[in-house]
């Protein structure tokens, strides 16, 4: 890699996480060098702006990572696993937004308000965790060091950007028809390549992504097991019940947590608000409180409702919210590569 | 009580309860000898349909309730602690679906299919539950008789009508100038006579009702209180984090449950499946789970997502849905009507 800067493939360029990878770069000024926004063969040719000025969408084939040092992945988990060897293979270090590697012991699992550390031991590839997993661990942090944790029972309101453009899309033409008295279509949500589809509009979904032979969903198996890995400790207990609400950016969580050892509330809200990555809204006596459409293109995560749990002696009760396209996905990937680039110095 | 019927008041009949209470009673065939819609004195005048026939509303004052059997309350807690003493010194039984009177020591608060024999214990007032407690009520009834209840974590996903037309105008009008790119005035949620209000459409707001001193919401406290009422067992454990959704009709809940007992996941599902008043709707694997609209206007309590809760050993989770205008309000008060004559037979 360059002193004057990285070579940064986007692949999934056109996609609504891609497109924040880029905005993202741009706005922390990472040392881009050079930026290639990689998508389909028919995205090929379409431009983007970065910094002022246009640059072509090339296809994601594996000649496209000559020369790129960092390569942001968020395609799908099929283009990852296809692409991201080659990527590596070229001399790329690929950041993977999608499921694809994530539970691969051999790639680090990263947050980095809670393990950066863990970057060291990337082999090539370094994985970004689900978005409700994101926002959930960099709460729990500062409870985690504090007083340890037994376990968290969580039920997520998930916004429908999440399942990309096309399911923002759905969710404005069904609200559109429902308001005017029209039939409306149902052709995404909850899992576009499952067979039943549901109305999002003026509804909830309690299914994100395909259904796990225990009865939990995948979306609810991944808070589960990546909260452990990113942790790092394999005895923290999760239960999750992952819900797609119709909100069009920003996840919101109830979030149980058992705590190791008794707790003063105070002390929490202290070591939360001196969390990295976290900001406190935490008043509801005067209605202060977190909500997707406020956390909307902010970089942090927001927590608050924050009381003592009345039915155990060593548990509270938080609501967390965050943009899961920044946070959640594109802000915690730069954040990695910048993580990455710092280690190198 | 006549035999050939009952004089029955509803206060509040311009209301969003107060309509469906009197579509209800003519639904199940209610033995009407005379209803009696009651509002304030604006909307009295106005008209209601009642099996085929206009009825006029007259104003709610302590005279119009001389002859009344039963009164059906939902028009606020304010009305209520007003006129709901007026009623019963004219010899009526109220049933109340406000807040008023449900802690009261000398008055049932009742779930037919879970404490139907409290209707006997009246004195004149039978409260109806808060919507959010009598569905998952339902649910749990037959979990508590087999197993025994340790404790409830619910984080609930309400459904705008709970808070009036007012409200639901305030979402549609919310979502059409959102989607047309229009400013939007909010003026109503979370909590009407609070100073702070919010955009509810495509958002999800953490707050319903007022704030407590212990930093929970009333509605949340109105779930942990009733829950011990109702089954008349303070033991039970209740945490409950109340969220408003942007969906018009029908409540969700994702319900965690600890039992005393060890359990087996096929015997809970059928014992909800024989339990009064709950419709099954559980396979994950073929997309089949409640929602709330394929719940509304249905009186039953619907539950899926039925699961073994990994991080505990007497542990499930579950997804509650029900129509908060029916079963969380008209449906129940009226099946205590039914109940209440039944007892008189």
């Amino acid at each position: 890699m360059s002193s004057q800067g990285y070579t940064v493939a986007v692949v999934g360029a056109t996609g609504a996480v891609g497109q924040q990878m880029m905005r993202y770069l741009a706005k922390r000024e990472f040392p881009v060098k050079e930026l290639r926004p990689l998508a389909s063969a028919r995205s090929a040719g379409q431009k983007v702006i970065f910094h002022g000025e246009e640059v072509v969408i090339q296809e994601a084939v594996p000649t496209a990572f000559d020369g790129v040092d960092i390569a942001l992945f968020s395609a799908g988990g099929s283009v990852s696993e296809k692409l991201a060897p080659e990527a590596v293979a070229r001399g790329a270090v690929v950041i993977d937004n999608t499921n694809a590697y994530r539970m691969n012991p051999d790639v680090p699992l990263v947050v980095p308000e809670v393990n950066r550390e863990a970057i060291r031991q990337h082999k090539g590839i370094i994985a970004n965790p689900n978005c409700s997993t994101i926002q959930m661990v960099v709460a729990l942090k500062p409870l985690y060091d504090r007083y340890g944790i037994e376990r968290v029972i969580v039920s997520t309101y998930q916004s429908v950007s999440g399942a990309g453009w096309q399911a923002i899309d759905e969710l404005q033409q069904q609200s559109k028809a429902l308001l005017n008295g029209e039939e409306i279509s149902a052709n995404i949500l909850p899992v576009g390549k499952l067979s039943k589809h549901y109305q999002m509009a003026f509804n909830v979904i309690p299914q994100i992504d395909v259904a796990q032979e225990n009865g939990f969903t995948l979306e609810e198996m991944k808070m589960v097991r990546e909260t452990k890995k990113i942790f790092n400790d394999s005895s923290i207990g999760v239960t999750a019940t992952c819900v797609r609400v119709p909100v069009m950016r920003g996840h919101s969580e109830s979030v149980y947590v058992e705590l190791k050892s008794e707790f003063d509330l105070d002390e929490v809200r202290q070591l939360l608000n001196n969390a990295p990555g976290v900001i406190v809204e935490d008043a509801i006596e005067e209605q202060v409180y977190p909500m997707p459409v406020d956390a909307a293109d902010r970089p942090e995560v927001f927590v608050g409702r924050i009381r003592r749990d009345f039915t155990h002696p060593r548990a509270l009760n938080l609501w967390v919210v965050s943009d899961n396209l920044l946070k959640g996905a594109a802000t915690n990937a730069i954040q990695i590569a910048e993580a990455l680039i710092s280690e190198e110095k």
